[in-house]
């Protein structure tokens, strides 16, 4: 009872709680794209082909490492139970958006690529590549895959920031007491 | 001053049309894009080379044409000068969340295919095209940029779909009213 009253208009313990594991989740998941997809390299009679030859999954790497470091800083803000202010609840909505948007854009754009390495495209002559090269395909796959749960949770992230800052914006605390007080008179 | 309060905790006639001016603008945008890319195509002495060869552009097309749609039909929504009610405003809220996340991917999705038409990948031997179909490219290029500012847009509308929705959750009206009247007797 008591904790639930010390952080104001920050939520109640329970509720802050579930952000704290709802923000470990994706950084676990991120760290899983990440390693997946750095140690995907593949050599076969046919050449050899590593996720680093290609730009989209570099991007994944990149935006999988800063999810994870953000999602780790940001679980460790969200679990310390002094009270929020405005500024930091501006702060995780406009960055939780933000990293939403980011790794979105990695899993679509690293989606498009491993369907290319799939199916090819005659009309633009790249040629399939996942006959030859397995392995690095499926891996690619999972990583994708896993991009993409990612994402569902940095949407879940982005709409609890939202209430909170939004919530917070015209926040009847004030008025309702002042109401209840005269009432009360 | 009587049209302000028409609406009641839906946002002044002010704010309304700003909104409806900014739901008018990714209409027009996602037109222009659609159509810059149904125009797409190009024959020479190499081939010939249109939108719909290539996945991801075909997804474009689509996505703005979804987008488009319910560009004007939620620009109508929130021109009337009707109050808002809390489901409506929830389909706001997921609607323009869902929209920037489909319109970003697709942006991103294009971007990555236009890149790699302009720069090719050794590794994997897909040899880049523009140099063959230069016209072709810089159409794609220019339908994907109207995207990205489609994406922009969408930010914002989302950013304010969420203000809406968020600040009428623990909305002080009632309590502001009584508040007033009771200081007021």
């Amino acid at each position: 009872m008591g904790a639930n009253e010390v952080d104001g208009s920050g939520g109640s313990s329970a509720m802050r709680t579930a952000e704290t594991l709802l923000r470990i989740l994706p950084m676990a998941l991120c760290v899983a794209a990440l390693v997946v997809m750095l140690k995907n390299s593949q050599s076969n009679e046919y050449g050899s082909l590593s996720y680093s030859d290609l730009g989209a999954f570099r991007y994944l790497v990149h935006a999988s490492g800063i999810c994870a470091g953000y999602s780790l800083l940001s679980a460790i803000a969200a679990a310390l139970p002094r009270p929020s202010n405005l500024s930091m609840a501006w702060a995780f909505f406009l960055l939780d958006q933000l990293l939403a948007y980011m790794i979105l854009a990695a899993g679509a754009i690293c989606t498009e690529v491993v369907y290319l390495a799939y199916k090819g495209d005659v009309s633009i002559t790249w040629s399939e590549t996942c006959s030859s090269f397995g392995g690095f395909c499926r891996k690619a796959t999972a990583s994708v895959a896993i991009t993409f749960i990612v994402t569902l949770c940095y949407a879940g992230l982005s709409l609890i920031s939202s209430y909170r800052l939004f919530s917070k914006f015209e926040a009847p605390v004030a008025c309702t007491n002042k109401g209840i007080e005269i009432t009360a008179i």
